[in-house]
């Protein structure tokens, strides 16, 4: 303890160094650097990544004064304590204490570990608008408060039994399991549970006692009532937007054979030079130019990412909506559609009075959807990026390839659905009409199967020329196979049904 | 519009200037001028890209001057037009004008949009050569123009249907398809199916419409009537020779189940120094030096490239046949063989009377594959490689290893191939005897899988010491629960007929 | 052949003036210069190679030289001859020559092929007596000593066949197959079976004839009697610390469906930054400084380096028995459970008689396991290295959230058991009351893919935050289908025997 106490007044006397060396002639604030003092020691890993930050290194008002297009704050102006200071702990981890119900007395500070889109609103706001209408910060509840989707969560997650030649499932999943499967991605709900002492080198102290902790989903239910996590792709404390700049941030969430996106992509053409040059681009660049920062695009260009010429000419706005250069929502639920309205699917219901974006057979849910015009608006911004360096025709036979996938991938799973509705007429398996869920026996797994994981990659795959992985790998192959699977499993379980 | 017309005066003061400055003492033509005025603004990225290669930094007549072992040039000269210039937009755009079909006037020239591998042999005549003996180069072909593979590919890519509890496959394949699926790898057939007027940024101008557009497929047919794409590998307009030594440019299309060459080379030894060391080595210089430009081999070195020791002896040639150190064609149909003589392989038929190589028992098609000595002489030199790196004893077991994985991979492609033609003379599906597809049921994707994906990755795992791909990866363990999920299908199939 | 030695003549002179330039003031011994002398013609690469090691930088005496903490020598002495000279070709291959049963008379020098753990040991013996605690010194043995394993091993690589409507295995397997399979990891027997002439550049000369050659597997058995190859991981005539450190090492054997640790790794937040920032981290520190050195630990962070903070304090020590900070084994089998006591996995014995680490319920076979004081220890250890970047609540959050994956994924392994057992009582399949194997029939073998693939998967995600290895990607999604599907399989076996 005493080695310890002496470590402390030395890394205090280094840190004093460091609050006026480390930022130039930017200063850390007071606050800030009382934290630093003890958590250079405790958490020594946190405060490292912070140096590395643009935080550490430049103040709002700094930011401020940089030309527009250069510009990554988005506050006309933020408060006078945080101007002239460095992004330090105290600045995040103090803000708008009232609000969090993870606020706690720490050495004197109101502390909230939490940190949440409102927080990082104070410089930010703009992004945090622009997110709210991603439906990736809709997560948590288009998930858990979709009926359907949440039975097919509990399919997923609960235990399962064999008893008499029967399986059946557990009623309840815990929250343990929810958190470390479907929620991961999704996003938990942060809940303050209670106030618990616990011994540190500091002596005894109170932390609160977070459920759902630690999360990073990009739908995270916050302690302040806010939905998302900023560092679900600006990682930790370096927030890094060189980070979010490449696949790897998206792979995090967007690899598996629901959302192939990253595997398909790395077998594109885009991807093999990504692979071959990265290393040579500039990943920090505000605007982003095209062919001189970067020479093939990566999700962010597409999706998010402020995208300029050499000239100056902006291509295509900086957004975290993500989804505005998107006509279509092709991840299929079951079907692809029309992208929606409105970030929170939860509110959709087809004619058949389910929460789907579609009927069963695949007509959508319209008026839950954008039209034909907003469709084609999207197209056209995402568009813009393509033209910067592939010819009219090329960018031309691109969409409409795509868009025949689309098409055909549907098709495909209509063909699926057929075979599941006759297995549930025939009462080979027991559907909607029956009261049970949709998810729980084998012919249901494989219809899943047939639009959630093959016409998705099949139409992933579309989207960016990603060869493979929509012929062999969970392509068309799969759609193909998975068909005669299931017409084989329905004859047996009719033969095995009839006998008895 | 009158901004736009500023920007491009802007532009093409600029583009004096760069014209100058761009290539040292190098010209850019006077044709190729032009084109880079409009189209620095029109697709800048086209512009930044070119600018990183080489073309846009050396002659011809520079290049020629280079010691042959340094020279990626084999004309032993070049148009004297062409000489003294860098290779720009015109040099290949408009080359060989009169034998393209997709030739169009355009601002005075004749451009055609698809540079073919006959534009490229004014100045790389040798490459174009053996690209041709390449089975690539015959991708197209033959797949479409046999028609058991036909069928193939239209089981894949047909919509299917379900009604009256059976399943029915479209007759036709829509084109859109096909060039998404299985072509867009093997190559389209593009065609100019008519012209179009297109408004542009300058005024009205007419472009050709092209079929099967865009597709940078290895054996795409060209509307010069020529096969394959120098862009699948050396991509878009850096024609990078460092891209397509580097293993993401083989991955585009070689990663899937049914070929997981890329994979399997990521688990390897060669593989993990290549990641652990790659961001050192030089992947630009020729002749490329083993142990001093790179420390372990890429798909390219073993391949393709020219290959030389410190002290400056070839360890082999380069070479873009790239089956000339392959004794054996390992990627099963139905059966790993010795390798086919020609690169068309649509010309092959069995003693059945079946375009394979082999009998559906496994016995080669020998008058159409190379020999004994030919295979011998293949693989003395492939050793040529290993042999700088490892001892005789590493080599020689290696290769009696990978051998002996030929012949059992092949063993238990036969076993599935009985269980195949038990359900065919039983009744249990419709196979050659009845005159039906032998991809369209259950059991025959079973089958295709056996050999597609199982026994070729356990082959690539051999080939390329890549562990696990041989095993639990696509390997043996499916191999082997394949052909058990087989008989099983075959029993439940007997059963469910005899009752009907 | 006069060329030849022409050649050979000026490398000679060549290799003199390397002698004394390479490494600096240090001498390369005169033994390993006559090596050089030959093998810089004949295997180029090897010399280049190792050129790129400290061992041709250092001598262990100036080793020994360094502060404790930047050591990585571990000898506290080395024999007189070795320690002023670097450390080159004879310096290990003539080690311990008389124990080596692979050592054979070459120029004059009683050289050997396999360098193994015990020669290593010279300078590194704290390193090779942590490997002996490793299991992976003992994985040759764990698999093919073990009846149970050896009869899933032959389950997977025996020849099948296809005869009056029943398959068949072949009763032996060739050891090629092996050492292509299993035991390409496992590592092989490496046996000398005879001594062989061979013409070379440099004349006839002897070699000794290897069984089970080449092989660099982690159980490797060598002719010396030893167990291990320390080239597994650092790989070739480079000894790289860094290539180990990096997680392309561990890939290798550890990113199939078995144990999909480099998968579950690669799409982890730690996954994401290493490979967003690697490039610019230092591989070659030590210690490794956390935060300094790198921002996200790869495999070896947490399972085998020594990692300081920047201040100077020790965070973990470096360990080669890698399961020291393991609580668990999380590598079902059937069923995830305490760590081992011994390496020696063959010599356990569940209370029915069967050589498995539970029993077939799932209970722990407990006299052979760490208790929940040790792995208490283990698991305070591991938290250690959380702890420099994370909170004491994250890093609690994730243990809990861990054990409970580990408890689900055993009940979800235990349902499986469950309709397995029901397969072999009801005669569906025949299992251990039948003295069959447990691996040849489908069941067994969907069975198996339960705990091997998809429970396994789940609990690396859950180990690393690996999220959708835990859902979709070979998750809890396939656990319930699975489970499914072997219901399914009964009923219709079933429902045919009784035809029957």
């Amino acid at each position: 303890m005493k080695r310890r106490i002496i470590t402390l007044v030395a890394v205090f006397i280094l840190a004093s160094v460091v609050r006026s060396s480390l930022a130039g002639a930017l200063e850390i604030s007071e606050n800030s650097q009382e934290c630093i003092e003890c958590h250079q020691e405790v958490t020594p890993g946190i405060v490292e990544d912070w140096k590395t930050s643009i935080h550490s290194k430049t103040s709002p008002v700094e930011a401020l004064k940089k030309p527009e297009l250069s510009r990554t704050i988005s506050a006309a102006k933020v408060p006078d304590a945080m101007g002239n200071v460095v992004v330090g702990c105290a600045e995040c981890h103090t803000a708008n204490a009232k609000d969090h119900k993870d606020t706690f007395e720490h050495n004197g500070f109101q502390v909230h570990i939490v940190v949440t889109p409102k927080d990082c609103a104070t410089c930010h706001p703009q992004e945090v608008s622009e997110y709210g209408k991603n439906i990736m910060s809709s997560a948590f509840g288009n998930l858990t408060g979709n009926p359907l989707y949440r039975d097919m969560m509990n399919s997923v997650n609960a235990i399962q039994d064999f008893h008499g030649g029967k399986l059946s499932y557990a009623k309840t999943v815990d929250s343990e399991t929810e958190a470390d499967s479907c929620l991961f991605c999704h996003g938990t709900q942060v809940e303050v549970k209670g106030i618990k002492a616990r011994e540190t080198e500091m002596g005894e102290m109170e932390f609160p006692v977070l459920s759902g902790w630690p999360n990073q989903g990009v739908g995270r239910i916050n302690p302040d009532g806010t939905k998302g996590s900023c560092t679900s792709c600006h990682p930790r404390h370096s927030f890094s937007m060189a980070v979010a700049r490449k696949p790897y941030t998206c792979a995090e969430c967007h690899k598996g054979p629901d959302v192939p996106a990253y595997k398909v992509y790395m077998v594109s053409k885009h991807g093999n030079i990504y692979s071959s040059h990265a290393k040579e681009w500039n990943f920090e660049a505000t605007p982003w130019v095209a062919g001189k920062d970067f020479t093939a695009p990566t999700c962010a260009t597409c999706h998010a990412s402020l995208v300029a010429s050499e000239s100056g000419d902006v291509i295509v706005k900086r957004t975290h909506q993500m989804n505005d250069r998107n006509a279509w929502r092709i991840f299929g639920l079951a079907y692809a559609h029309a992208h929606p309205k409105s970030p929170d699917t939860s509110i959709i219901k087809n004619k058949a009075g389910l929460p789907l974006p579609t009927e069963l057979t695949g007509e959508p849910a319209s008026s839950f959807l954008i039209d034909a015009g907003e469709q084609a608006a999207r197209t056209a911004e995402m568009r813009k990026l393509c033209l910067a360096c592939h010819s009219q025709a090329w960018v031309a036979g691109q969409f409409t390839r795509f868009e025949n996938t689309i098409k055909t991938t549907n098709q495909m799973t209509l063909a699926a659905t057929k075979v599941l509705l006759a297995a549930w007429n025939k009462g080979a398996a027991k559907g909607l009409a029956q009261k049970d869920s949709i998810f729980n026996e084998a012919i249901e797994k494989m219809w899943v199967e047939q639009w959630l994981f093959y016409a998705n990659s099949t139409r992933f795959a579309a989207a960016m020329a990603g060869a493979d992985y929509g012929v062999f790998a969970n392509g068309r192959w799969y759609m193909s196979k998975n068909l005669q699977m299931m017409a084989d499993w329905l004859d047996f379980k009719l033969d095995v049904k009839e006998k008895k």
